[in-house]
């Protein structure tokens, strides 16, 4: 029973949300386009993956687990990597002005990348980086040694 | 400046734990490999992403954020979608195996998929998922639409 492969992939983020189409509205003001999709369920497809927004309540009471520790920072961070140092700052400056909250301004860090982090409306924390160590493959793949 | 793209990726989900390596065990133990990595971070490359572990005072110092909130659920999941409905419960049982949290046991779910929810050591949430909507790609790819 135990020899069904644990493929290392994750073929959906879902995020919790307050209001989804305040959320979907977010990203799309980060240049996202989000796919069909049925009602209380919003969508977007990435690089062999989808990342869902998601009420609430509703993942709460699916999980049963309590809503009240939602909406905090449990630990979980996004990071979508650029190709150039440049392109950091002008990511900040948009999710800024779609609503998101800065955390931690663009600038050099410790292990020679250069990162910004914000938060979205919900609180879930996303990193800009660049990574002079990974460099993106040819559509935008990440992988820890780089292409 | 507002002209860099956002492409639709997410290049790294980073995960914070309170030991390193007893996370990266729970991971191993679920059959995944890690690659190499400076100390400090634990990486596990999946599709065009990687996955780390990184230690969870030092997330939240890097973030400018309490560490009290972290460990906790803030409303994000993770799903690993597989081809088969009957791959659903020996997942579960392997992340139960190795130390992991059933938080719903694998079992049919209102929209036609099958489905089980854990947390890992950290608290993290994962899905495992069958989603007869959304049939998987060659190389287990994922889309909102199927392949």
């Amino acid at each position: 029973m135990l020899d069904v492969k644990f493929d290392q992939r994750v073929s959906l983020i879902t995020l919790a949300v307050g209001d989804l189409e305040r959320a979907a509205a977010f990203y799309e003001a980060m240049g996202w386009r989000r796919v069909p999709s049925p009602d209380g369920v919003i969508a977007f497809d990435l690089i062999g993956q989808t990342l869902g927004l998601y009420d609430r309540a509703a993942l709460a009471e699916d999980l049963g687990l309590p809503a009240t520790g939602i909406g905090g920072f449990s630990g979980v961070t996004l990071s979508h990597n650029v190709r150039n140092e440049e392109d950091v700052a002008p990511l900040m400056a948009r999710a800024e002005a779609a609503g998101g909250r800065i955390l931690r301004p663009a600038g050099e860090v410790f292990w020679g990348g250069f990162i910004g982090y914000f938060a979205d409306l919900d609180g879930h924390v996303w990193e800009i980086a660049h990574n002079p160590f990974s460099t993106l493959g040819p559509n935008g793949e990440f992988r820890w040694e780089g292409y």
